[in-house]
């Protein structure tokens, strides 16, 4: 029974079609019917103008949109635990060429105006020290929480403020929308950038990146095909995207994987470290406690020497999900 | 009927079913059942000790493996009509931090040791001048043309001679097998890497990138995450691979697209600018023959101004293959 | 008696004046009195706002004003035997992030509209290819050919045609306008950015990078300090700068060695491969012509197997001119 | 009264002299004569091989020693408050290529073993995560503390036990050995490139790298003409560096500086935040205090809110120094 991550999840049936359903051939790259249907479908999920690029993984997607708003010389500010600072091996450093992560706190890998202010305070302004060019945030963040509409608008505020423009890692976009259970415009705030994750969610290996600015994604298009991810049969990655948004089934699966959460959450009580608002739990067993939930069958992952981090996904086994809250609440 | 390219071609059957069969979730990235199975498998093809990594893109491909032969302050020598000059938007640049391609002509977009050597020659042995580590080859060329087992060993003499490490790009390297009708090994020669491309083959998004000096390997797994081409569902990946070498489908596709170009060719006849080796034709045709092939309904590309690009698939219809023959030998 | 190079010549005594004049403790880098006069003093030179930087050599001013005109994934389009690409060991490179040089053609190593329209036509305007975003011109040419207005007025509306912005590789600026006898402003055009040499003419290790554009520097003051060209006592550079312009000095040398290589041009006569218009002179000569004149002492650079590479300076011997001459005369 | 940094500090007159001296035409570049001193006089010093190599900036150095030492996809180790980190806008990022510096706590601005375990414990040996490949220390550190000989083995001892090199920024190498009493080598311990600081100690524009693994120093060579940094007119660096050489010119001038410190230190007494080893005070002033001392005419920077930093260098007027410790000593 796996709680491991959602990161390799099986992929949905409607995927699965629409992957069939594209088999046949069609221009190369992005030239094919399906990706063209992209921008639009977008921008009426977005209620805005929107130019979107399919890719095959969330490390490429947020790094190819920050390449567009930070040039090497200058710096990202992101969560000290945001995914590009901590599990991307090093690939802002690459696609960023040497530009620099600029690591701030905040409670539940949620950056806040005061978190950003106090990292950009003392840096200088002057040459002998790298300045921020954007703000990197994450919806819902790596421990799970989700930032709500007037927090995004501050955090949209603070970056205007110092001339910053802002990405959203959006791996777990769709479990923030579901939770927040508002227009997936409010869960995005005023980003140049979203990286609109579908893989944990259904898809198998795409990832749509919106620009909402479309100078950005004229230089996105040629920073893909220089990182070699400009698929020929990128139709492929583009019927995996479309499966996802067509009757809503990126909110439908997102839904899934909160409510299994929330499911764990209710059993693990006391023990939560972080609320949980999306599909991760992160919550304190003692080694005794995880090696009993282990015996039990359940697969996860420590969390430092005294947590769990239990990840759902769209398709978690509800007797599953049912046992191991049973196991939780039995510790 | 379409004879553009064979990048956008179809998915093999095959490689539909790997696909569906590798549906469950599994170890993400490389830890999973079917990528752990990919060194023995090219093992056994190549008959000797190999280490294996898929990436989604030939560009990626090729770029990975030359960042392991290349320092960034070095230089490349590939042909003046090599793909990673030509079509990869500067990948080579990015992937190599500034390395540089060296450029030697020789016929059919085959390099010879002549061609090495007079491109060699000049560059002084100084630090103003930037200094070759590498020799990139295409197998099938650009032009379709195969190097003979002899060929490949002179270049590798030539190369090892100055110290140069050897690189095949064989996004056709099943159609070079094809045509040699030798063993693996013999179409690949001395490389260190080679691109085993599955793309153009039937495949969908899915190449092998085949070490046959582990320590490279080693650095390119640390790459290609930092480059985002280490996807979650890896399994995806490996499945496609496995499928081309079981039974030996990659060379009957390579068979089956070289076969339609070998009909094309006697038609052809005189008209062509290269031997057809592979999969690919280039036909003298006059602006008014290439538009009379349209009108009969025949996608293509011109080459420059007097020629046309014809590029067979492994799934062409032979209906159409025979009907473009006529309309080449009735122009 | 050397002729090899003017980059390893003497220092000027009004150079060494002011550096010792410069030895008092000011503000480090940028900021004491000398280098804040340095956008002032080229305003006057050139009859126009300019922001000036000091750097210690030409190949980082080269870079470091391309690095303002050139995204990573573009290209810069330079004659084929541009310093830039054959003697600068990749800094571009380095500097640019991997964009690319596109070599064009041109006599005398001048571009000309013809050449560079005819680089940039088979380039697909695709992002397959990588696309020039800046055109770099060298004033005096690596042949010590020089452009006149009207050349330089036909580069620029060709690049401005493209959307391409203008270089000026001035090593030898000085040479070039002694030779034109023009204003300053008229043999720079309409470049965004010139590397204004002061090192083969006289300095010791500073060069004069001249912005047109103020905010190319302030991007570039970022990317000097990045590059480690920032010195702490930057004060010295800007002193070898300013004397250079004091009372014309860097004419007044540009002069020197001018008329040093028109009296031996005079005596090479027909054996010239270029025009002699600055202080390099590319003169036919035989293996044994060439022992001849290195029997008499002097010394210079083989230019390939039948000509023979002799460069000026601005403190050449008048003797030892005048030997050279007598003695390329009598070959 | 200038007690803001040794970065800005005049030249020495014995360097004057050697540049002086070094006016006279020889090989460009690095191939003169003075130039070629420069293995034989630091083996000397050193008591082994060594190869070394002039550049202009202490951040150029540092940078060309790291790129050595750590692949793109790697990390450096350093401290927190270390200048490649702080000071150096962003340079390592660009010349390593994108590496990462991965920060550690120590008081004085100083590692040990168990700062440095402390973070590599974390971090996972996948690829997910960048993984350390050297680390570099400062000698004496940013706070002007000075690691021991034992110190210096204890943290060699834990580099080599990871795997990891090591790199020393000897920026102020003089003083530490001023304060040490020993000798050099022992000051240096088992570093594998050396940064040996020239500019703040009475030099012009010139630091020593020093390698002590020639195939480092081959490596070094290529990058530093591809980074600008090799200067035609090299006699000029090769010449400051080997002065300060002479006669123990650097240990002098560092004794000379430290002196000054220790005046004031004894004078600052209770106040210091570090102690004080080298030429740098960080004492704990009010902003009432730090405005009475610059109403005395002392120039210096704030440190933070709280506190002053104070550096001497090799030629403070003594009378500037006792001035100050009474400054101080009735604040």
């Amino acid at each position: 029974m796996q709680f491991l991550s959602d990161n390799a999840a099986a992929v949905h049936p409607a995927v699965w079609a629409a992957l069939r359903a594209a088999d046949e051939a069609d221009a190369p790259y992005a030239g094919d019917a399906l990706s063209r249907r992209l921008d639009g479908a977008f921008a009426e999920l977005f209620g805005r103008d929107c130019t979107v690029l399919w890719v095959a993984t969330g490390t490429a997607a947020n790094c190819l949109a920050l390449a567009t708003l930070v040039p090497p010389h200058g710096a990202v500010i992101c969560h000290r635990e945001a995914h590009i600072e901590t599990d991307e091996g090093g690939a802002p450093g690459f696609y960023l060429h040497g530009a620099k992560l600029i690591l701030a706190d905040g409670y539940g890998a949620k950056l806040t105006p005061g978190e950003i202010e106090a990292v950009i305070a003392p840096i200088r302004k002057d040459v002998h020290q790298v300045q921020p060019h954007a703000v990197s945030i994450t919806q819902a963040s790596e421990y799970g929480c989700v930032y709500r509409p007037d927090e995004l608008a501050a955090v949209a505020a603070t970056a205007r403020a110092h001339g910053l423009t802002l990405h959203m890692d959006g791996a777990r976009f769709a479990n923030a929308v579901a939770f927040l259970g508002c227009a997936p415009a409010e869960a995005a705030g005023e980003v140049a950038a979203l990286t609109f994750g579908c893989v944990k969610n259904g898809a198998m290996n795409a990832e749509a990146l919106v620009f909402f600015e479309p100078a950005l994604a004229d230089v996105a298009r040629y920073r893909r095909k220089r990182a070699g991810h400009l698929q020929s049969k990128g139709r492929f990655l583009a019927a995996q995207i479309l499966a996802m948004l067509e009757n809503e089934l990126w909110l439908e699966n997102g839904r899934a994987a909160n409510a299994a959460a929330q499911e764990l959450a209710t059993a693990a009580g006391g023990r939560l470290l972080h609320p949980v608002e999306a599909n991760e739990l992160f919550l304190r067993a003692t080694p005794d406690e995880r090696a009993a939930l282990r015996a039990q069958g359940f697969a996860f992952y420590d969390w430092g020497g005294d947590a769990a981090r239990l990840v759902t996904a769209w398709n978690n086994n509800p007797e599953h999900v049912a046992a191991l809250a049973r196991a939780i609440a039995g510790l």
